[in-house]
């Protein structure tokens, strides 16, 4: 039973809160049954695995998992409720790639919880990849792992630089409507910042624009919608 | 220029955190420059006005605006950073009713961020109502207000009990899918709760199901992407 705060297990789970911690030590950490559960299902095995003392989940498909005081356990959710698993994955086993004929390619998309929504609705509209440029909140943190309920452990995830042609810039403006666009087997689609949108050079490197077309007095659509939206309109082109 | 806590009106806003508060007094409050122009775009007036007396902003449209020492400006944010201007505003000057065609009806959508988003979702995809039943998150609330970026001050907003026909329930399976959906002139498009979905009896008194199809090993899609790509396929029906 780990009761001190001193644990080597324990303080790890603390320090891959950084982001920066987590991209030395290519490790994060996922919190909750459903999330654990998602990844052993995914054939991903965690590095290390603590549970609650006194309410231990999955304990018979974690064989090295600690047990954790459960005043401890508490203290060490990053989403401020008292998970009964929580374990540290590394990055390396997560997919990656572009598996897939379908795919967004995220532009500095900083918000966590629309970079996990993104990399779920890749999921559940895919299979679609999700490569993500420099910028990007960080897929495996607490918010984003979160909204992506367990998707993060199922969709390949690659390097913004790398996605591949046609790639279709979806702009507020200016551009033909989704439902207009010619989509043939494959396409990404590129998601921009949530205030700045792409940036003309991200734009101008692109093979295609397309617009959702929205009211005028409306200012935009969120970045994981208008992403969602297209993974849509190309599964409906494959129905 | 108001520098003490004790002062009604910074004394209003911290009670207005509260969502009983807002029940009972009708009243929220708006931070921040892009939220408070947005009401004053569409005819909203502000019950009270408060700037940052060093950096104040909107002060010519904001004709009884007080001025706020900065440091107590900024214990006054429920979203954690220091707004230049809060303002109170009336919840019986928000838009009511189902003046639209198409629309939203929300059953206990319970996360802020995504009611937020699916009323910016209607603003753009529209013109769509958004109708709440019991048990949604508040649309006044801070992070929903945040969410909907001004939006919440155009989309009609009503009760779940009286959304026009024909209802649609968006279920997860056993349904025909959305691309299939035959759709009128008119459509209430009804979302469940983000892990519960939608009940029986909410379903049986709909009038139709669609699906929005995904992937057998995904899970489901975010409440707020599956209200929103209905309102997409509404949108792209009437091109």
């Amino acid at each position: 039973l780990i009761t001190s705060a001193a644990n080597p297990r324990v303080k790890l789970v603390r320090r891959l809160r950084s982001r920066r911690q987590r991209d030395r030590l290519g490790l994060f950490v996922a919190e909750g049954e459903d999330l654990v559960e998602a990844a052993l299902a995914a054939g991903v095995e965690p590095a290390e695995a603590l549970v609650d003392a006194e309410r231990p989940a999955l304990v018979d498909r974690l064989p090295g998992a600690e047990r954790v005081a459960p005043a401890l356990m508490g203290e060490l959710s990053a989403l401020g409720h008292a998970a009964r698993v929580i374990a540290v994955f590394r990055r390396a086993d997560l997919r990656e790639g572009f598996d897939a004929p379908i795919g967004l390619a995220l532009w500095r998309v900083a918000d966590p919880g629309n970079v996990g929504t993104l990399i779920r609705a890749a999921d559940a509209l895919g299979p679609a990849f999700v490569a993500l440029s420099a910028g990007c909140a960080d897929p495996t943190g607490p918010k984003a792992l979160r909204a992506s309920m367990g998707s993060i452990f199922r969709v390949p995830l690659a390097g913004f630089g790398d996605a591949p042609r046609p790639r279709v810039a979806l702009v507020p403006a200016a551009a033909g409507a989704l439902w207009d666009l010619e989509l043939g087997e494959r396409a990404t689609f590129v998601v921009g910042a949530e205030r700045e949108g792409l940036p003309p050079d991200v734009i101008a490197d692109c093979d295609e624009t397309a617009t959702i077309p929205i009211a005028a007095a409306a200012d935009s659509l969120n970045a994981a919608v208008a992403g969602a939206i297209a993974l849509y309109e190309a599964r409906r082109r494959r129905r």
